[in-house]
C-alpha cells in the first residue's frame, strides 16, 4: 500500500489539471494549397503574414484576458472572414451559379456542444452564425434558406452579395467555367478552393475549442456542402483528446472523418497531435484528398500537418512573438 | 523458423478472406423510441413486423443473388421509404413550417465513397438521391434547393408534397405546435422523431455498406440538418471496421460522431460491434441523446443497441427466417 503525503496529493491535483493556468495557446490556418514562393509576390507574402498576425493577436488578447477558447476561436475567425485574402466571408469563392454560399462550424471541447451552417448567403460572419446555432437554437446544423432565416431572426449582422464579392474570386470562376470542369479530381485543384480559415484554441481553464469557415470550392454545384460545416470532418473539439480544424478537398475529408479520426487516434492509440495528424493526412491522401489540418491536444501540444506545397498558418502563446508561416519551409 | 505446409497456407488464405462467400448479412432498423407493448395495437404490431420482413426479404434477395452491399442497402431502404409507418419518404414528419424535408445518406465500405442529401422536398426516394450524389456528382453532400435541383437533373423520380403526407404525422405537428416546444430536450421526445430507417449489409464479397433515411424531427426549424445525412454521425461504412446506421436524437449523435466513433473503437480498441455500440450509446446518453444503432462488423458479426424502450429492427442471413423485433424483449 502506498500512502501519499498531503504535498504529494497537492502535486497530483496539480498534475491532473490539463494545463497550468498561463498556458493558453492559439493555432490558426488560412488554407492549404499549391502555394510556392515562386507563385507569390513579395507584397502578397507580406499582406498574408500581416493578416495572420492580426488574427493571432486578436485571439491571443481574448485568451490572455481570461476569455474562453470558444470566444477566442470566434474572435480570430471574425478577422479572417473580413479579410478578402481568404476564402471565407468576404473574399469567398463563387459557386457554378455565380453566388457565394458560405459554410462554418464551431465546437466547444468542454461540453462537445457544436453549431454549424451550410450554404448561407447573407450573414457577414458565418462563424458567428454557427455559434448562434450552437447557443440559441435546439439544433447543431442548419442549411441554406433556413439558416439564412435563422440568422435574420437571431439578429446576426447581414451583408449584401457585394460585401462578399472580390474581382479575383470572380475571375477564378470564369476561368473555371471556361474549362468546364465537372469531376472531383479537378475540384481538388487547389487554386479553386484555397483559403478556408480555421482556429483551435486552449484557454487558461484548459478547455479546447475549434472553428472553421469557408466559401467552399470555386464552381461548386448549388447546394454542395463541404467538410467545413460537418462536425467530425472539418471541425471537432473534445477536451478528452484534441481540437482540430481542417482545410482540404472537402469530399475526401468527409469520407475520412478527418477531425474526428485525429481525435480518435489521440484518445485510443495515445498518439501525439503531430503523429495523429500526419497519419490521418496520409490516409486521406490515399483516398485522393490533399489539404492540411491544425491540431491542439488537451495537454497543449500542437501540430500543423499538410500535404500541399504550403499552408497559411500561425501559432501564438504567452511570452513569445506569434509564429506565422506560408510555405513548406516556412 | 516455422515452415507452413501447402494445406496450412491454403487455410491461412481462407482465414484471411473477410467472410466465406455465402455469409452475406443484412441488418435494419425503422427507428428507436418510447415504444412499449402497451402503446401498440395488435394490428400495428403485425403491420410493422410485416413491413420490416418485406424490407429484409427485398434486400436479402439482392444479396443472395450476388448483389453488392450498396445495392442491398438501397433496395431495403426504398421499401421502408415507401411505407407510411416510417419517418422516411412517405410518412415523414412535418417541420415547424408544415413541410416535409428529407435527409438521407449512403456509404460504400469498400471505397469509403459516400453520398448524402439534406432537406430535400421533391424526391420520392431520398436514399436513391444520396446514391446518385455519390455516383454521379463530384460531391459527397448536397442540401436543400440545390439537392432538389440535382435530383431533377439526374432524373430521379419526383413526388409532390401529397405523396409524403400522412394524417398521423400532420396531427403530430399540430400537437407539437400547440405545446410550443422549442428546446432540444423536448425535441428528443421520441414521438416526434420516431421512425428513421436504416440498413447495413455485408455482401458475398465481404464488402460493407450502410444507409439511413429520415424526415427528421417533428417541428424542426426550416433548414435543420440532423445526423442522418451527416457521414460519421448517422451513417458510416469502412471495410476495415464496420457499417453503422443510427437513429436517435440527431443533435447528440452529431456531437458524438456516433457512427464514426463505433468504427474507431472496433478498429483501434478491437471491440466487438456489440461492445462498441453499447459503449458509444452510453456516451451519447451522457450528452443527453437517446436512440439506437445497428452495426455490422467486417467479419459479419453484428449488433443492435438502443437505450429507448424499443427499436423497430430486423436481421436476415442465409438459411434462416428473417428476425424481426420491436420491443426491448423482442
Amino acid at each position: 500500500m502506498i500512502r501519499l503525503t498531503s504535498a504529494a496529493l497537492l502535486l497530483a491535483a496539480f498534475i491532473a489539471s490539463p494545463v497550468a493556468a498561463q498556458d493558453w495557446r492559439l493555432v490558426i490556418h488560412g488554407g492549404a494549397g499549391t502555394i510556392a514562393r515562386e507563385n507569390m509576390t513579395p507584397e502578397r507574402d507580406v499582406e498574408i503574414r500581416a493578416a495572420l498576425t492580426l488574427a493571432l493577436e486578436t485571439g491571443s488578447e481574448v485568451l490572455a484576458n481570461g476569455g474562453t477558447a470558444i470566444e477566442a476561436v470566434e474572435a480570430t475567425i471574425l478577422v479572417l472572414e473580413d479579410d478578402p485574402n481568404f476564402n471565407a466571408g468576404r473574399g469567398a469563392v463563387f459557386t457554378a451559379a455565380g453566388r457565394n454560399e458560405l459554410d462554418a462550424s464551431i465546437m466547444d471541447g468542454r461540453t462537445r456542444d457544436a453549431g454549424a451552417v451550410a450554404g448561407v448567403t447573407a450573414t457577414r460572419h458565418p462563424i458567428a452564425l454557427a455559434r448562434a446555432v450552437m447557443e440559441n437554437s435546439p439544433h447543431v446544423m442548419m442549411a441554406a434558406g433556413g439558416a439564412d432565416q435563422f440568422s435574420l431572426e437571431a439578429g446576426l449582422e447581414q451583408a449584401p452579395p457585394e460585401w462578399f464579392y472580390t474581382q479575383e474570386r470572380y475571375d477564378q470562376l470564369q476561368r473555371f467555367l471556361a474549362r468546364d470542369l465537372s469531376d472531383a479530381s479537378d475540384l481538388a485543384g487547389a487554386d479553386y478552393k484555397f483559403g478556408t480559415v480555421g482556429a483551435v484554441a486552449i484557454d487558461m481553464e484548459g478547455n479546447l475549442a475549434a472553428g472553421t469557415s469557408t466559401g467552399g470550392t470555386t464552381g461548386k454545384l448549388y447546394g454542395r456542402v463541404g467538410d467545413s460545416p460537418v462536425i467530425g470532418a472539418g471541425t471537432y473539439a473534445d477536451n478528452r483528446a484534441c481540437a482540430v480544424s481542417a482545410t482540404g478537398a472537402g469530399e475526401y475529408y468527409i469520407r475520412e472523418g478527418v477531425a474526428h479520426e485525429i481525435c480518435a487516434r489521440i484518445r485510443f492509440l495515445g498518439e501525439s497531435p503531430q503523429q495523429a495528424a500526419d497519419f490521418v493526412q496520409a490516409e486521406t491522401l490515399e483516398l485522393g484528398g490533399t489539404g492540411g489540418v491544425i491540431v491542439l491536444g488537451a495537454d497543449g501540444d500542437w501540430a500543423f500537418s499538410f500535404n500541399t506545397a504550403g499552408m497559411y498558418r500561425g501559432m501564438a502563446e504567452p511570452g513569445s512573438e506569434p509564429l506565422v508561416a506560408i510555405y513548406g519551409d516556412e
